[in-house]
């Protein structure tokens, strides 16, 4: 899409440290890493939102998210993996081309995920549960 | 997995609030929702990290996710969705059976993902991108 960085990205017209590539996604570092090795990983075909990936793009878009996670583990940089997707403006999300953070741990960085939602964290009544499940589902208006 | 709660909702013996499911993976409540519909996304075999998932469950699983992101906007529970995964205890993965947090979201709901990372994201030098790409990359030791 024009205008959009991540696509420059994609077509190569935007320079970037790509990390690994398939023929329907690319991996590359983020200019604003909370560690080394914080990495992107979007769709080539623009999309805005999770809903809108094709079931061609889907599988491709994952697995490249998994190889980078290994690749990230056998560089050194992690130890284990955040993956973080803000999919629609009311998740925050800021470029809108589709992308997967992929955020290296390692234990004792000094990230905190769990500090995010700890204290939000709060059990809801069952009936109020089921009532939420049921709504998902469909079962009920 | 004996004794695993996870293995336990697939199997059934453990009571959940299901929201969706396919052959390969089942979408139910969380117990500690940060908003109302917030799900995990399991795969039906036991694994612990993203790494493990087969080629098999790895569509089926984020297949799985994006219907889930989809009903929650139907069901008007979100306007967005933010999809986390905590893979390794180093990424703070309580629950050693791969689950994938899908969180509604909504403007002006209160939470704040970028909160979490917002201060300690910090710019690398051009330079020290370029050795964490190469090595990421398997380009240099």
């Amino acid at each position: 899409m024009s205008g959009c960085v991540f696509c420059g990205i994609v077509a190569g017209t935007v320079p970037a440290w790509k990390v690994a590539e398939n023929d329907r996604a690319v991996a590359f570092l983020t200019l604003g890493p909370v560690a080394e090795g914080h990495s992107l990983v979007v769709p080539r075909r623009h999309v805005t939102v999770l809903e809108e990936l094709t079931s061609d793009d889907l599988p491709a878009l994952w697995t490249l998210v998994q190889e980078v996670s290994r690749r990230l583990r056998a560089a050194g940089f992690a130890t284990g993996t955040n993956v973080i997707v803000a999919s629609g403006r009311a998740a925050e999300q800021e470029v809108p081309h589709l992308h997967v953070h992929v955020v290296p741990r390692k234990e004792g960085d000094g990230l905190d995920l769990n500090g995010w939602w700890g204290l939000r964290v709060r059990a809801l009544p069952a009936e109020r549960q089921s009532e939420v499940a049921a709504r998902i589902l469909g079962r009920t208006a």
